[in-house]
């Protein structure tokens, strides 16, 4: 696809079609998010990539938005190891939402639509994927074919006016 | 451009062919960084396009990561909400990377070059960029075409080795 029309296609998919996803695709979809770039390119994170329906089931209850885990395909869990300092936590974090956007690009890209989720109960998520002390579970990501209708380019999405959003040179006054 | 060909083409550029972007091509860029999803689409984040030459090189004092700056063809300041609360700050620093990611893409996937900075000197930069208080310049990115040689899709990125980084249904201890 090309890329315009992934980045205008990606949404935000909680409902998924019962279907797997290739493996192919499921590696190429976390090799978009190893690929991203990260603050002096230190790679704080790690992917658990999650398939079996008894775990997905279980990880569903980490957190009240978590519930759409149940249904996907394969969830991929973004984990990133603990720091007592709020400005490398704060980096990670933005380090993080790159590789997230990364991987929901890829997958919009193979016609497969992604929805994140928080993660609640932390200890509850690091025992069902195996995860050690001083590591954080930040992030789930439902991975699967949309159930309702296929992604197609969206020309308005529910934003705030451009306008509003982007301003030239110097900050406009609202 | 396919968009995995723009997603493995991408790469940090700091520096620039002199040739402006189109301004057609710059809001492309910047409305993908605005069609990019966040927690509750709250959309905590504005962009700031600059384009003028001074502005550039004032920007490219506020860290001594900045210093591309003042060669690029334009650059895109992050602009976050302050907040008081941890959690938040956290978040929209997930979403602000989110955001960044779609904007390095959509850059990619023209043949332009893109690469990020922190901003130290957050009163200089707010200043140059008429940001009222309440507000942080979270980073800056700078845009051009590369000068060294065109964005072309690299096949082994700098990056930890993705069967360490990537686990398969459970942690693998390394």
């Amino acid at each position: 696809m090309e890329t315009w029309d992934a980045l205008s296609a990606r949404r935000n998919v909680r409902q998924y079609r019962p279907d797997p996803i290739a493996e192919r695709d499921l590696d190429r979809i976390v090799e978009a998010g190893w690929r991203a770039p990260s603050a002096s390119n230190r790679q704080h994170r790690d992917f658990v990539v999650v398939t079996d329906r008894d775990q997905l089931r279980k990880l569903s209850t980490v957190w009240r938005g978590a519930q759409h885990i149940a249904g996907a395909a394969a969830a991929i869990a973004l984990v990133v190891p603990d720091s007592d300092d709020e400005h490398t936590r704060l980096v990670d974090q933005f380090d993080l939402g790159q590789a997230t956007f990364a991987i929901l690009l890829a997958a919009a890209d193979l016609g497969i639509g992604t929805g994140h989720s928080s993660v609640g109960e932390q200890d509850n998520a690091r025992a069902i994927l195996g995860v050690p002390p001083g590591h954080t579970v930040s992030y789930l990501i439902g991975v699967g074919y949309p159930a309702d209708r296929p992604l197609r380019p969206t020309a308005k999405p529910d934003r705030r006016p451009f306008e509003e959003v982007v301003h030239r040179g110097h900050w406009r006054s609202s």
